[in-house]
């Protein structure tokens, strides 16, 4: 007889609350994504997911919202990249499906490597004002990630609907941490069910 | 002090098992179709999500592995499409965030209508080997959806990627679901925070 759970449910490290308490509220783009490239750091380190992290905030005035990384291999499901997670914990506390149901308050999501296809396109959904990266698409695939098929000009398909879009803030930083995934022999996960360990 | 769930959890319609049990195994597409599409039809009448139902099948025996519905409305999460509902839980079900991780096994995602951008962008990553739709992008854009920044060419992306692509099976019952939610006047949310309630 056909069976499947009734719900689903994934849950974020538990070195991520103490971790997110240490942010001071900002409107520095750099500060704001050097705490979120700390947390994709901390997240490789900690061996709790892939080298990705993301945080929605209020763009006003800095106040974090939610903070998520990626749990692709710890949670066993591949949707569960760093924006999603961060874009589900954001509206799940506000409780609402859109983050900009209220004019007044612009949301941005901070993010620490250009999204790949499936964020991108989950991004107009999102309610989000706009869209800071940090690592280049060009880092991921260095590392061996596929940002699968994006369009070429990506940034537009944001703009046109309204979606500020910052990109190359820390980026340095953000490349150190998926150079030290690779150094770690972190699981690389790509579109053609290849699994492989990094040599 | 900043605090956010630490985990997040998302519930299938009550409905949804029984349904799924009226399944007879079948590799016939237009007759997987038709259970994919009653599905979504049944949660446009339970009031349940928005009209799009999907679900992975065992390619070579029709065999179900799980039924998704869309959430977004219901849960309050913006990327809880149907397509990533059904993709999650047959991770979930089969323990494996990639459903194309024993090369043997082919995997199915049937979907009521082609998928958004992100749904899309999802595909590669979930490991199904093959894509199988119904209604259009434009059905779904003449009902007020939008669809978002996809690649014009979409197909090309996932056959690219070694995944094989069938639309147009059961298209005009599809339809039909589509505009039964908009003469109930079901929500449609969409990319520019435009909440409304149809006409």
């Amino acid at each position: 007889m056909f069976t499947q759970p009734s719900n689903i449910s994934f849950t974020l490290p538990g070195w991520l609350e103490e971790y997110a308490r240490g942010y001071r509220a900002t409107t520095s783009l750099p500060e704001q994504m050097a705490f979120v490239v700390g947390a994709s750091r901390k997240n490789v380190l900690e061996k709790s997911g892939g080298p990705f992290a993301a945080a929605i905030f209020n763009s006003d005035n800095g106040e974090l919202i939610s903070l998520g990384v990626n749990r692709v291999t710890t949670e066993g499901i591949s949707i569960l990249h760093a924006e999603m997670v961060a874009v589900a914990i954001a509206q799940r506390k506000l409780g609402h499906y859109d983050l900009g149901h209220d004019p007044a308050t612009g949301y941005s999501l901070v993010t620490s490597t250009e999204p790949c296809a499936m964020c991108y396109g989950a991004i107009p959904w999102s309610g989000v004002r706009r869209v800071v990266t940090a690592a280049r698409d060009s880092d991921a695939r260095a590392v061996g990630f596929d940002e699968g098929p994006k369009p070429g000009d990506w940034i537009a398909g944001l703009e046109k609907r309204g979606i500020g879009v910052v990109t190359g803030i820390e980026e340095e930083k953000a490349r150190e941490v998926l150079r030290l995934y690779r150094q770690m022999h972190g699981k690389i996960y790509n579109a053609r069910g290849r699994d492989n360990v990094n040599p």
